[in-house]
Formats: C-alpha cells, sequence, structure tokens
C-alpha cells in the first residue's frame, strides 16, 4: 500500500474518532449544564438561570408555556423570583428549594448541533418556622418529584438550554406523606398580559398530577430493542 | 525517520485512542442503561425493563435466584406485575415506585465485553390514600435504599444487563422513619414451580437487612492504594 | 503536500485528541474517586476513605481545618470513627449514615494535573431503637444536606483528594422536619492538640447553617456567558 492510500486512511479514521469525541465532550457539557442549572435555581440565582437559556427558547411548567428570553424571565425572574425570594436575587433567610437531581440520560444528535437530556429531580421545600413570610401556597415543608425532558442547542459552539420542559409528577405535605397529599399547585388559568408573570399559552390537555400516574415520554429508543417509545395518549 | 516507520507509530497510537474513547463510549452507554431501567422499572413497564437482559441473564432480590429472561419475566413481569399493578404494563391511579438511581461507578473488562457497574437507589414507594386496593406487604407509604452491583455483557454491539443483583439494606415505613421500622419484605422461603413467581433457588444464606449493616462488596479496587476489596463474610 | 506534512498534520490532530480524551477519562476518574468515597463513608470505612487523600491533604468541615493525612485520620480515623463505630472499621449495628450523592461537576485544569468537583450530599442517619449506644449529638433520625466543593491531584497518574470541602448546610430532625429543626452540630471551638480530634485551626468566620442560607461558592465560570462566581461575602 502507498503512503498515499494510508495517510489517506489514517484522516477518515482520525475524522470518525473525533467525532466519538466530541459526542461524549458534548454529553459532558449538557448533562453539567443541567446540573449547573440546578445548583442555580436551589440558590434562586435566577439571573444565572435565565442566561442559560436560547434566545428562542420555551419553558413548560404546569399546563404553561413561556417563549423565548422574554417567558423565561416571566417565569423565572418574575414569577419565581416573587415568590420566592420578594424579587432578590440569591438565598433568603429561612426558605429551602433543594433540587435533587440525577439520572441524566443525555442524547446528541446525529449533526452535533442539538441534544435532549431527560433528568430527575427530587426536591425538599419549605419555610422555616422562624421565617415570617412564609412562601405560598407551598406548605411549610414539602417534598415535589419531577422529570425533565429538554432539548439543548448549541450555539457557536456553547450548549444552551432550548426546551426546558419539567414535569412534576407529585408534591407531598411533609408530616402528611406522599400517600396523604395531593399537589399544592393549582394549574394556570391566565396567560400574558392578563396575569404579569403567567405564561404565553396554556396546554390545550392539562397533564394530570398525583394521585394520578403518567408516563413522561422518553426522548431515546430502547436501548436493545431500539424500539421508539410510543405515548398512549 | 522514514514515512513507513511514522505512519506505522500513528496507527498504533491510533488504535491506542480508539480503545480509550471505546471505553469511554461503553462507560456512557452502561450506566445510562441503568437509569433507562430505573425509569422503566418506577412506571412498571416490565415488558420495557424485561428486554434489557440477556438471555442468560440472572436476577439476585432478597434471598432468591432468578435465571434467564424466563427468571427474569417471573419476578419482573409476574410477581411486581402482579402485586404492584394487577397484571398490567405502566403505571396505574395512587401507586408510587420512585427509584432515585444515582453515584454511578461503571468498570469495563481489558477485552471490553463485560463491564460491572454499583448504584445506589433511594425508593419512595407507597398507594394514595384514595388508592383502593393497597399494594402489600409494602406499607401505606415507605422509604427502601439499596445498592446495586450489577453485570452487564456486550451482544452484537448492545449492551445488555447480565446480572441484577440488588442489594436491598433497609425500608422505613414513612411516618415511623428508620429509627422505628425494620423491613417489611420477609426472606423467600419457596421455589418456582412450587411458588409460581418464585427463584429458581435460594441462597445458602440470607442478608441481614437493617436494622443490621453490612458492607455491599465492591467490584473495584481500592482508587489509590490499588487493593482488591476483602470481604470480612 | 508532501508525506512530511501531512503526517506531521496527522501528529498535531492526534495529540490534540489525545488531550480531549485525556480530560474525559480524568473527569471520569474523579467522579467515581469521590463516588467511591461516598460509598466507604457510608459503611464507616475510615481506612478506606483516608488513603484516598494526597500527603498533603486539607479537610474542611464546619468550622475546622484539618492539614495532612495526619489531619485526614484525625476527623476520620479519629473523631468520626470514635462517635459513629466506637473506634472499628466498618458498619454496626443499627447504625445508619447513608450519603446519597449526585450533581457531579468536575473541571479538570488546562495542564492536567488538578481538578475541581462539585458534588451534592443529602444524608439518611440515625440510630435504630433497638441499638442501644445511641450516636450523639445526632438525634435518633435525621436527615443532613451539603455541598461538596473539591479539589483534587494526580500523582505518578493516580488522582487522589487534595481539598476536601464539605458545607453542610441543613440538618433536620426526621419527625419535625426542616421547617421546625436547626442544625445538631455545633461549630468546633478547640483545636488539636487541646482537642485530641480538633483541627489545626478554626475559621476566621464561622459558616452560618440553616435556616440561615448561602451560595458556596461555584469553581466555574456561568456555562454560557463565562463570568466567574463573584461571591458576595
Amino acid at each position: 500500500m502507498g503512503d498515499d492510500t494510508a495517510i489517506g486512511e489514517l484522516r477518515a479514521e482520525m475524522a470518525a474518532l473525533r467525532r466519538d469525541v466530541q459526542r461524549l465532550s458534548d454529553i459532558h457539557d449538557v448533562r453539567t449544564l443541567h446540573f449547573k442549572y440546578g445548583y442555580y435555581i436551589d440558590m434562586c440565582l435566577y439571573d444565572e438561570a435565565c442566561d442559560l437559556f436560547a434566545q428562542d427558547c420555551i419553558v413548560y411548567f404546569l399546563n404553561g408555556v413561556y417563549r423565548g428570553r422574554e417567558g423565561a424571565r416571566r417565569i423565572y425572574g418574575g414569577w419565581f423570583r416573587d415568590m420566592f425570594v420578594q424579587g432578590g436575587n440569591g438565598p433568603v433567610y429561612g426558605f429551602l428549594l433543594d433540587h435533587f437531581i440525577s439520572q441524566d440520560i443525555v442524547t446528541v444528535s446525529e449533526d452535533g448541533k442539538t441534544a435532549r437530556g431527560r433528568f430527575r429531580a427530587l426536591m425538599q421545600a419549605g419555610s422555616h418556622e422562624t421565617k415570617e413570610d412564609k412562601v405560598r401556597p407551598m406548605p411549610d415543608q414539602c417534598w415535589e418529584s419531577g422529570i425533565h425532558e429538554n432539548v439543548y442547542v448549541k450555539e457557536d459552539g456553547v450548549w444552551k438550554i432550548q426546551a426546558l420542559n419539567y414535569n412534576m409528577l407529585w408534591q407531598a405535605e411533609y408530616g402528611a406523606g406522599w400517600a396523604h397529599s395531593t399537589v399544592h399547585l393549582d394549574p394556570l388559568t391566565r396567560t400574558f398580559p392578563e396575569d404579569k408573570w403567567g405564561p404565553d399559552e396554556l396546554f390545550d390537555h392539562t397533564p394530570k398530577f398525583w394521585p394520578h400516574t403518567r408516563v413522561v415520554p422518553f426522548h431515546y429508543p430502547h436501548p436493545v430493542t431500539g424500539e421508539a417509545w410510543k405515548s398512549e395518549g
């Protein structure tokens, strides 16, 4: 075999290897992007959280759809900030909002420009008895559990959140526990600007929360059979 | 140095790099395989869970050994399905079985054909007060914690579960907590076919559960000293 | 283009790829090093835990600073061992100390010789009612939550813990929950050798614990804006 052929083969193999390494590196970037998001929202750092989103992002929460960076600022920098920290940026005395995030499944698209990520979160939240202003409608102390099925986009080499799709599944008052609790957050009924912190749109169908149960559709096929997930609904 | 020598060196280096990248890619595949397993069993998707296993797999649960895909179908598609969802596939109203999985340690064998994985799970489980048929012997609401020390096998380029070795360590009724609870699952006493959903074999020695404690043996050596784990028992 | 030029290019590309793969491999090693640390301390395996540290390591706990392997042995092999397992190595009947660790963010330095890692831990701890000697000042059963911001060093190709910086944020008695609990561990007041298991130094400023809140500084810049974290304090 001539050197030219050998060099051509090496180049092709190198390019294939480069793609594989890039994919692994992208998976690392996306999973840590979500973990960083989690650490920010624990601490009510809504400025930092909003800066993680792409300009044309979308946020799904309860039965609401928030569009673009303006929408993200409305839910994080408006609603949550007002409700949790009275308009500040950062944690306040006596308010707990820990999101314990785990079980990451990140899948990068063939062209390497977008990715999908599934994660779960178990939240410990509440207001200490010595905190005068309680956060409502949240109980004094509670659990929450949910699954993210997010979309990410790489812009100029930087991964950003394209779609933040949080599926809250259950909430439970701490003392009563999940056997004796239903969710304390009601579905949204009004959109922006009627509700100044409201979503741009409401879902056609509001998802059912605990004690109802549902499968949050998997973005990936079955890892052995290769079958795509078929939603029942 | 001649071109032939240089090309030979590049090929050798490329092959070494390819092995390292393959190992990292395999680690990703195996850890997400277990996380996907976790999402399926949360939702009582036992068909999907069983399809993750190799034909000659083995499942360890409590003090029972279930052999082969038939054994996996007996425990997941028989026992658990009957107990948790009355024979269906998928979640039912008012039944919670969340497995919060974390702390993955995946080690791929030198030949790249098998892997071992250690994980932990913290479970939130129970039946909502509005669910008429309670899941027994599970309390109305409870915690469970355990460690997986699994074996995986790569068949035709696809990673599958070879040995699912779940070590339940403690269970606690939610209200009483772990200081005032013992485990609610009794050791198995009968094998298949005497018990239609029973294991193929029972352990010679039943592991001790909470309030007894034990180290689930580590599949990996100490990461600094390199010493293999020596079981006490 | 001549073969020599082509071979030079391939070598340069190979070296760049090798660095990227090494970085991903180091991230894997560091994250699993911390997870292995977690599994050891769950089980009160303090000999194994101490062997994870570099000779000139440093451990931060509460408001104390423990220096070097001697310091690590004082806190793990002295204080914790005395308090939790009466001087043994390994778990004892009726004592629970599970550290559920998650949300790893590992960043390797440019030269590949050091790394930083952020992790979170949610602990379930306590003494079973049938255990005669209770572990004090720990309540019979409790939660604890904290964030690690550690430093790692690679010595002779092996990653070790350089700085173990555990930031306990809240503790809660199980029955009362976090809304009605403060932390049960008091700040340290004496150093070694006055306190035989004491730290080498005390912090100038003791961090505030729950119901106070604080941001544990992020070792990494904002992943989209690239801005370094500015501590408020």
